[in-house]
């Protein structure tokens, strides 16, 4: 059954769930990780304001997970990064997140590039370790959409990703949760200001979904509300300046949709 | 003023936050990242189980952080780490944090070495952004210790260090968080089935507890039970094997303290 979760700041100053049922949010009590109820408060959902759909308690991206984008960045930053061998899950931080119509903020002192990357993010639903194959869809709730936002010359330069890819607002994620699609044929768009910069299906990732969920199965246990980021096709550009709207699309989701300012 | 919270298992099969008092522990409602009341509850110290002192937000770690720990590395492992330039994090999965007492399992395909790096850990207490140097410990709550236990082939080998770092079980944090203690001047010892092992002074860091945070909080906002840990120096052996029991020392947190085993 096809249902889409939302999360959202309630009247009281509280976060919800809920259920968006058409042009409406019904709120529900609890959450789609326990138990819930639905209630009879319904929003329209043009009214409410939209939170992170879920808060995960471990956040795994994979890298370089698509052919086109190893061979534009190789091209663009002079880089040699080949298809991994195997997929190993990389790691960011929850406190980057922000939700759909939040603003993502560039340190000012980033000398940038800073640029998108437009991704199909997994919500585990359900506690689960050593996942087969077979199995490893059936621990995923539903998916949502994510925004990979990259400082290149941190990212390339530091130690680590800490700030390149996690500084506060560089993982937008929304806007809801779909709970039935497909995750190996979907198509992601990206569109800076209202024009088509990017787009791919997720059929082209070197490691597919079950693949990357099966294996780190097999040594971490996933818990409910954790989220798996499976990386972006293609290039990157333009780079990103204050004033762009960037918009990650998914026909079934629906749209992630972030501005950009420049911090003083 | 001195304190020392932990967190352990309640009778009800709920884990609460309490106050160690000499052999006691005080069972509080609340916790120290929040309000909190004293009960008049208390229990044995050496009855209760403990549980991780803080499931963190955000687990962040610095890596190299000591000469003599990335002397002794380049050497076993003919590398050639240099000191970072500057105080980059980390980042860990709380996925894989443990409590003391508990066990460390390592997966059977294991080909090893695995090795132990005994830790001191920052818990931050309070949100917390553009922190000067003079002000960076002021947002932390407490101290405890970790033991950042490392699958050395998975480490070196793999893409991240997802499994080499982050496999269930490989992140033994506590056993409690004291309140009062100063993080540039602290003796941690490693001892393997009761024999010293590795000692070290924590001001021996390269970047000091201060500088990462300072640094961190300039990009990346800090979360209550966000977690910092500071890195290790020296050896990392003698290598691991089941059976083995492994405990980091420092005087005034205590005795976090794991034993080893082999999965199946």
């Amino acid at each position: 059954m096809t249902m889409k979760w939302c999360r959202f700041h309630s009247g009281d100053g509280s976060i919800r769930f809920g259920i968006v049922e058409g042009d409406q949010v019904l709120e529900v009590k609890g959450s789609p990780f326990e138990q819930y109820e639905k209630t009879d408060q319904r929003h329209p959902l043009t009214s409410v304001s939209l939170a992170v759909p879920a808060m995960p308690y471990n956040f795994y991206a994979m890298g370089a997970n698509f052919r086109k984008h190893l061979d534009w960045a190789n091209q663009r930053f002079n880089l040699k990064i080949g298809v991994p061998k195997a997929a190993d899950m990389g790691y960011r931080s929850p406190s980057a997140l922000i939700a759909t119509e939040e603003t993502i903020v560039i340190p000012s002192d980033s000398v940038g590039p800073v640029q998108y990357e437009g991704e199909l993010v997994a919500v585990i639903g359900r506690k689960a370790k050593n996942l087969s194959m077979d199995e490893a869809l059936s621990c995923v709730l539903g998916y949502t959409l994510g925004n990979d936002l990259s400082e290149r010359a941190w990212q390339f330069n530091d130690r680590t990703m800490w700030r390149g890819k996690n500084a506060d607002t560089f993982k937008p994620m929304g806007p809801v949760i779909e709970t039935n699609l497909d995750p190996n044929n979907q198509d992601i768009k990206v569109r800076v200001n209202g024009k088509i910069v990017c787009e791919f299906n997720t059929h082209e990732a070197v490691w597919n979904l079950a693949t990357c969920i099966s294996r780190t199965s097999r040594y971490v246990t996933f818990y409910p509300g954790d989220v798996v980021w499976l990386g972006c096709d293609g290039a990157c550009e333009p780079d990103l300046v204050a004033g762009d709207v960037v918009e990650i699309d998914n026909v079934a989701i629906g749209v992630l949709r972030n501005s950009i300012v420049r911090e003083n």
